[in-house]
Formats: C-alpha cells, structure tokens, sequence
C-alpha cells in the first residue's frame, strides 16, 4: 500500500505519528520560508506543511510540483497553528519528511473545483477528470448508496436478485430496439433489451415469487434532452399480489432510500390521485404538488360574452399566480411569449389582474365586465393581489399547455424546493391509447396490463374507456416509477393482442413463449421498474440526470471521451454477414 | 395479497388459526374419503387437508385439481397425525374450508421435482418450469446471495459501486466483440463491452480510488461447453496499492463469501505459487490441489536406454495413481485410449506397475530393466501397490496433456470431493506469449498489465522472458478470477503497444483516451475481476455453470425458449443503414 491513512482520516488525536499520504495535489500556497499544499484524495483533503529551515531543498521540490501531481509523502502529524473549521483534517498537518512524485500532470483543460471553468462538452471529452471534482463525486456517491440500499431492504423482505440475459429478441412493438448482429447465426439478430418485462413475468411463472434487479436497459430513440439510449431500472415483481401490495411495498423502499440517503422522513402515507384526476387538477400525470396553483376550469363563466375564442373552446382553464397582479405589462408580455412558443404551442393568453384595491384589470376587458371577471376570481377562489393566467383550446392540448404554465410559474415563483420532495401515486391509467397515426390502439404502459375487473366489459364496448391496474409514483413533477398488475390468464392476453392490432401470427411469433408459459400455471402477479437515474437525480435535488451516471452520452448519443460510434473493420461486418448501406 | 402466510411459514405454534395460502399443486393423494394436497411455493410447502365426511363437493373439487394448478385456499392449521420429519412444515395441515382455482395448468412436459425426467434441450425451452424445480432454485438463490454478500463486503471497505456504460468502443485487439448499429451515426457501430477494464482504470485516475461492480459481459466467441456469450463479473480496481494489497483484500472477500453463503472457514492464508512452479508441477495454471499426484520429471533417469520416443522426448513426465497397481490389462488400454483421443493428444501412454511384492512390471519392459524402473519408482516416490503413469513429447504439449489425465485419474479415484475447497493463488505469470500464426507478441493478460519493476529491462532484451504483476485464483482446478498491478505510465504504456505490434496511429485511436488521461495525474493502481457464473457454481460444487443462470444459452448462442436470434423486418435494417449479405 502507498499510504498508511486516507487525506480524509488524520485527526487531533494522530498528533506525533508518522505517516505515510498519497493523493493529487489541489492546490500549494508558499508563504515566506514555508510552502503548504493541500493534498486530496477520495475520503478528503489534507494539509502538508514544507519549511525551507529544516530542509530547503525538500521545500523547493515541493514548489515544483504542479496541480493534480499525483504524489506521496511521509511525514509527522503535527497541530496547526491555525486550524481550519471548515475541513475534518483543518485540526492538523503533516510536517514533510520525504516527497515522492508518483506521477507528474499536465495542467487539466478546467479546473477541479466545485465551480468549474469548464463547458458542458470539454467536461464530457475529460470525463475522468471532471469527476475528480467533488459535486461529481458527490452525485456518484449518492447514486451508489440508493443502489445498495435498494438491494439491502427488497432483500429483507424475500426479494431474489435475478440476472435476466441481455441478448434477447427484437419486438416491434414499443421504442425502438437498438440490435446485435449474431456471428454465429448469419442474417440473424439479437436486441438489447428495452426492459426485462417478460423475463420477470417468466419468473413468476416459475414461482420466484419476489424477483428484483437493478438493470441496464436500451431504447433506440431520438434523443431528447435529458434522454440517455442506456440507462438503468430497478425492476421488481411480485407474485400473488393486488395493487394495493405493490403501493405499500414500494412506498417502504422509497421511505427507506429517503432515510438511508438523505436523512428525510416522510409524514404518514404518500398522497394518491386518479390519472383522471390528476389530468383535471393539474393537465400532468406526474403534477408537481409542492405548489397549488391548481387548474380551475373556467368554462361556466367566460362562454357567451362574446369573445370568440373562448366560446369556440373545449376548455378555458385558469391558473392563480399569488401577489402577481403587481406583475408590468412587460412581464405579462414575456409570459405570453413565453407560452406561444412552439415547445409549448398556445395561441395566446389571457390574465386577469385582481389589484389590491378590489378592481380587476384583464387582457379581455372589451368583452368582460368587472361583474364576469369577480366570477371568475370567486370560482378560482383567488384573493386581492393575485394573478389569474388563462389557456383555452381542445380539452389535451390546454391542459399540456397550462401544465407547462403552472410549472413554469411555480419556477418563476421559487415553489419548486428542490429540496422538498413529495410524493403522489397516481392511479388508474387509462388501458388504451388510440394513436391517430397508426389508427389504432397502442398500450398505454405496455401489452401486459390488466384491465380493471370492472372493465373488462369496456374491452368489447369502449376500449378506449377501460381503465388498467397501472400507477405511477411521481415525485416533484417527475415520474419515478410505474408499473401495473399484470394479465396472467392466456385468454385475455390474446384478447389484449387482438385489441392491439397483433395478428394471431405476430402475437404467437414474439410472444408465444409468454402465452405458452401461461397455460402451465401463471401465478397473479404484477411489478413496478422506477428509473434509477432520474430517481437519484431527484433525490439528489438536481433537474438533470447526466451527471449522476458516470459515462454519460451526449444528446447525438455519442460518448465523446471514447468517441464511441466508431467505423467498423471490412473484416467486421464482412464476418457478421453484413454491409453498410447509407441511403 | 392473495394470501396471509407462504408456504414455508406455518408450525405447531400456529394451530387454530384460520389462513390463506397460495401456491402451486406439487402432487396429491387420495386416502378414502379424504384428499391430501401438497402446496408449493418458493418458501416451502404445506399440506392440504379436504375430507369427505366435512365436505363433500369440496373434497370432490379438491379431486379435479392437477399438476401445477394455481390455487388458492382458505382453512385451519391443524396438528397433523402422522407427522413429516422432512419438512419444516411436517407438523401442521390446512384443513381447507374454500377452495379457489387462481389458474389452471396443462400437464408440465418434464415432472418438477428434483429428479426430473426432461432432457436438456426439453428443460431449456421451458426454462419457466425448470425453474420451479428445488435444485435449480436452489442455485439462483446461492447466486443472490453471494452477488449480495460481495456488495456488503466490499461496500464495507469503501469499494464504490460505479455503473460503467455498455454501448462502447469496438477494439480489435482480444476476443471478437459483439456489436450494436447506430440509427442516428449511419455506419457506426457501438461494441458491447467485454469488460470494463478501460473504465475502471480512468474511475482510478478519476481518484474514486476504489471501484466494484457486478457487471454483464460479452465476447463474440465460438462457444465451447459451458461458455456464455453474455457472461457476468465482479469487477474491481484499486488505487495506491501493490499486488500484495489486493491479494489481502480479495482473499478477504472470497473468505466472507464463503462463510456467509456456505458456512465454510478457511483455515490460514491461501497458499500461493508462482505460474512457473504450477506449470512445472501440474502443468496448468489453474491446478486442482485437492489432490496429489504431482508431475516427476523423469529426464534423468529415462534418456539413452535404446527407447526411442523418450530418448528424442523433450521432456518425459510421470505421476503416481496411488493402489492402481491392480490395475487390468484393459483398465490400462482404456487409459491409453483416453490420452489418445483427439482433445488430449497424446501418441501414447506407458506404464510401470509397482507391485505390492515389490516386483515392477511396465509397459517398456524391453528398454527398462527393473533396476531402471527402480529409479523411476523412487524419483517418483511411489509405494509398492501404485501406478507409474507416463507422457511425453514436447514440454509444452505433455504438460497439457499430462494435466487432463491426472484431472481424469483423479476423478476416477474421487479424490475431487465437489464440497472441498482449495483455493490457490498463482502469480508471476509471463507478460506476453509469442503468437505462431499472427508472429507476433500477445498480451497474455491485457495490454494494460504491468511488468514486474525488476523485468522492465527483458522488454528490450528478451520480451517472452519477463514476468507480469499479474495473479490468478484459483480453486478445484478452475480460474475463479484474475487481475494485475497495471501501467500507470504513459511512456511504459506505449513501449507496451509498440511491443504489441500497435502502430502509433492505432494506439492512439483504440486508446488514446486512456494515454490521455495518464498524462493528467494517474495514480498507481490495479485490480482483479472474478466470472460470477464460475465462482458461484464452484461453491455449489457444481462444473457446469449453465443451471447458475436464470436464462442460459445453448452452445450455438440462441435462446431456444425466446427463439433468439432472429431476424429483422427489412424497415429495421433498412432504419440502421444495413444490408445482410451472407456469403
């Protein structure tokens, strides 16, 4: 070993002792005969201490030596003579006996501090130096605790870990898979897969009744911001359980990780809101209700004034902003901006201006009484001083859009704590969504969601009315996780196909293995996946997952420190039977 | 939940409670009017009570019920007459008052029971209901629980778990990698990785300073037995540390494993011996030493008696089969016949016969006298009773060979008790191998392995001679796991690729983030990795590792249960800018 302690170990009571350090160097100062350098690694930064009256030519050396010198020393522990506070160490330093250079470094391309000079993609192509910093590591560290804590409490409670193959078969259905030429079976292809959905079906059937992995999974899509084509799920499923089971399993882990990681209890059970609900309140299944700010439909009392676009609308919805009516026609102008943009997509705005004084002053005053603008203010119970924002249009759209607004307000208002975090089950999605392209319906969640048992009539009548035994967990705006109660009757999983467009041919080709299995005694079961990435991310307060996975890729989908796609050897694609065709 | 208890769970202290369980029928008998219904889950199982007298038609439903039905049952725990020693639950009974049938199932194709009558193929098509089967849980259950022990372990002495990315870089150098088309970067491909060796050494320069992770990985090979394409590893790396430092911390981990998941001590440290001596000795890097039988260099006591093949033998072996002397006639051409298949290679075998008279009778009786053989018998210390069993030929080739006939032999004397242990720890392995066909120097761990301090001087002089930092460990003949001490010098690096027949240019592209990242302060490191499928099928004394894997692959790499490969739709290779063009 190089070292006889860690830079983040040595104490007041090590004082006298030799030691033995090896670390990178983050920074020296000289001042008059003496030269400190804070030597750093993992566990911490630790203080070394040059004097050029005991040894002259050692303290030159140590003026030699540059940031990010990787070196090693033994020295005595000795008390400083003004400690630093701020550091675990700040009690001590070591008074340098003989220095080494375990190897020498060019000057890094930014620099290693938490506040970094460098850019997003010089960061990226020096990965490995950016994650010396330590907000780096910290994301890491976080990333690496919620993991071992998952696997530590499903564990406890007769979760089997169970690795399921990553070689598999490419199934159109779905995003699209990203694919593995087979060597050995010419023309032929493997998939990565997207989840391990049917394997962790499969081991219900094979009775391991509680299975868990945390897993790597592949979705070949055009990535959006914030997208990576690998990223990692906790996946779970349970045998001989309704929904209910699952909520409560899975709140505990969630409570568990809070107060393992993060040192945060939650009060009582976390809230639950049906999809429809959730629509209505908030236009998002996932609502962020750290701040109210809750949709008011205001079509009783805007429709028949006169104003045509109203009138014309299927749903005008109002938002309260609190103390906003302060807001200057500049602001307001901004906010209408900022909503017509094509990211969001409205036509315009409305606001209504409830001034402290009682007078209402509104964008729609030509049409709109002081009488008509008092209703709308009771029915969105707003209070002097407030702002009301209002949206119309086609009942999806508006609420997608007030849903950015509310979000964007709640944003504007600092009532997104990034360190406040709360949970919502949101429950009882809808089992279908009919998808205009294609004209036909596609599985909300995926082909192997129940319908509600009081649905199931709405299979043959309505399809698109059939609620499913599907809940997510968002948190803070953000969707953690979701799963479902899964079919396990064969019948009704070829019914779920026939609704889905699958020809009895395609449904038994890519998925006969798991009708199969169900005729030889399929347990209920149903599971949950919650995305590890973005859970971290959220429990580590940040918006972006990027930096809590150690080799992200950029939004090209390229690792740019590896330059990883690469051209293949001829001799490659020629022994995988395969040729390169750009159209 | 569908049940209130699990099947491993009730004993004599639950009598009078009402219950529901869940499970799978294992068997039933039918004893005059009552039904006897043996219910199975993960946990256990737990007998059902239906009687006639009580309930007729219930008693007649219970009749109906097949193999493998999924059911569920409400009744009373009641103290059972005739008590099973056998089972944990052999106590108590349910004598069952409903009766509900979750899911009906058709006969299995293979009896699940711990004997079962399926063939291979048969029970990897349906791997589902292979795994009902105890024994097979059984494994996967050890394999949870030793991936969940090492996490422990090394979580416990400050090892981070840190996901590296599986969409990588193809490198030509090593086994074939398996590779993934880019949709966005026309023409490009990704690599799975084979390992994650490059990103373990820049976490190091990273300064994460030590790293796991239990990880899948993939070589694109022509699969002998019991190989996996996707195969899984406990990949680790140190920093500031010597070889001595990670065979303490993993001898640490292996012993942990052992006691924890097999309650099994070992007794002192692990014996050590260098790759020399184990050649020498038992011709095989990985030797078994649950067992003697140790390679004599017969040389000095066999040349220049008129024998042709010893005399021209670069080199002639023996071994000693202890009480084999009463070995037959034909046990002894069986053996010859054994060395003489393809897969050993061996011209022939020779024997000499030590009787328990002290009378030597061999098969070179015309070259040998029996004062000859008296010096053989000595050199090779045998006792009156033994068998002399002699190879030779090429150094090389008779070390191989004599290795597989002493594994045989000792199979063949059972002296490879499946539940004993011996691990080995083999070091000092040569740096490189002289390739015939490319004629060229290969690494014979990885390019990234470092030389020994006092060998730097062979690389110029006389590359094949010097010795790696390099270890191996091994148990019962297999390789558990193997790492080095790697260069953490840009300049050695390089020296090494220019030695690997690497032109600058290559290096540079293939490597260059590496070399890179050396020049910014990397610190001294190294590491081990250990096949997760070998380790866990070595403690449950099992060869094979297939039935260690949830879902395994056959030897030609497909899934027959999923029916992976397969091929694509042509909009899917048209998507990925290719064309398949088998030759």
């Amino acid at each position: 070993m190089y070292r006889t302690h860690t830079c983040g170990e040595l104490r007041i009571n090590n004082i006298g002792q030799e030691v033995t350090l090896a670390g990178w160097v983050q920074r020296s100062r000289e001042m008059g005969g003496m030269t400190f350098v804070d030597l750093r690694d993992r566990f911490g930064i630790t203080q070394l201490a040059f004097n050029s009256e005991d040894n002259d030519a050692l303290n030159k050396s140590s003026r030699q030596l540059g940031r990010e010198f990787v070196i090693q020393i033994v020295g005595e522990v000795i008390e400083r003579s003004s400690k630093n506070t701020n550091l675990p160490t700040g009690d001590i330093e070591i008074k340098v006996k003989t220095l080494n250079v375990l190897n020498a470094a060019k000057t890094p391309p930014f620099t290693i501090e938490n506040e970094t000079d460098g850019g997003d993609e010089l960061r990226m192509q020096y990965r490995y130096l950016d994650i010396r910093r330590n907000v780096i590591q910290d994301k890491l560290r976080l990333r690496n605790k919620v993991a071992l804590e998952t696997r530590k409490y499903l564990d406890s409670i007769h979760f089997m870990d169970v690795e399921t193959p990553y070689l598999i078969k490419s199934t159109p259905e779905g995003a699209r898979d990203f694919v593995v030429p087979s060597r050995m079976n010419p023309g032929e292809f493997y998939a990565l897969p997207q989840s391990p959905q049917t394997f962790k079906q499969l081991l219900m059937v094979s009775g391991i009744d509680r299975y868990y992995q945390i897993v790597k999974c592949f979705r070949d899509e055009d990535l959006r911001a914030d997208r990576q084509p690998e990223f990692t799920q906790i996946d779970c499923e349970m045998s001989f359980v309704e929904q209910e089971d699952i909520l409560n399993t899975f709140e505990g882990l969630i409570k568990h990780l809070f107060k393992t990681c993060r040192n945060i209890e939650f009060e009582g059970d976390f809230p639950r809101m049906t999809y429809a609900e959730a629509m209505e309140r908030y236009g998002s299944d996932k609502p962020d209700i750290r701040f109210g700010m809750e949709f008011n439909n205001l079509n009783s009392v805007v429709k028949n004034k006169g104003f045509k676009i109203f009138d014309e609308a299927e749903l005008v919805l109002g938002i309260v902003a609190e103390d906003c009516a302060v807001y200057t026609r500049k602001q307001l102008d901004k906010l209408t901006d900022w909503v017509k943009r094509p990211q969001i997509g409205a036509q315009g705005m409305v606001y209504v201006k409830y001034n402290e004084d009682g007078s209402l002053k509104s964008s729609v005053d030509k049409f709109y009484s002081q009488e008509d603008l008092k209703e709308w203010v009771e029915l969105c119970g707003a209070k002097p001083g407030d702002l009301i924002l209002v949206l119309s249009g086609e009942t999806d759209k508006v609420r997608k859009q007030m849903n950015e607004l509310r979000l964007h307000m709640g944003d504007e208002l600092g009532l997104r704590n990034p360190n406040e975090f709360k949970p919502l089950w949101v429950l009882d999605f809808p089992l279908l969504e009919w998808d205009e392209d294609t004209q036909r319906y596609h599985a909300m969640h995926h082909p192997f969601t129940s319908p509600k048992k009081e649905d199931v009539g709405l299979l043959t009548e309505d399809p698109g009315k059939a609620r499913a035994n599907a809940y997510d967990l968002a948190m803070n705006g953000v969707e953690l996780g979701g799963g479902s109660i899964r079919i396990h009757d064969k019948e009704l999983q070829s019914r779920m196909f026939d609704l889905l467009g699958f020809t009895k041919e395609q449904a038994a080709e890519q998925f006969g293995f798991l009708m199969n299995a169900f005729e030889f005694g399929a347990p209920p079961h149903g599971g949950i996946a919650f995305g590890l990435d973005r859970l971290v991310a959220t429990m580590g307060g940040a918006d972006s997952i990027r930096d809590f996975i150690a080799f992200p890729k950029n939004n090209s989908g390229r690792d740019v420190m590896i330059n990883a796609p690469a051209n293949l050897d001829e001799d490659q694609l020629q022994e995988l039977s395969l040729a390169v065709k750009k159209s």
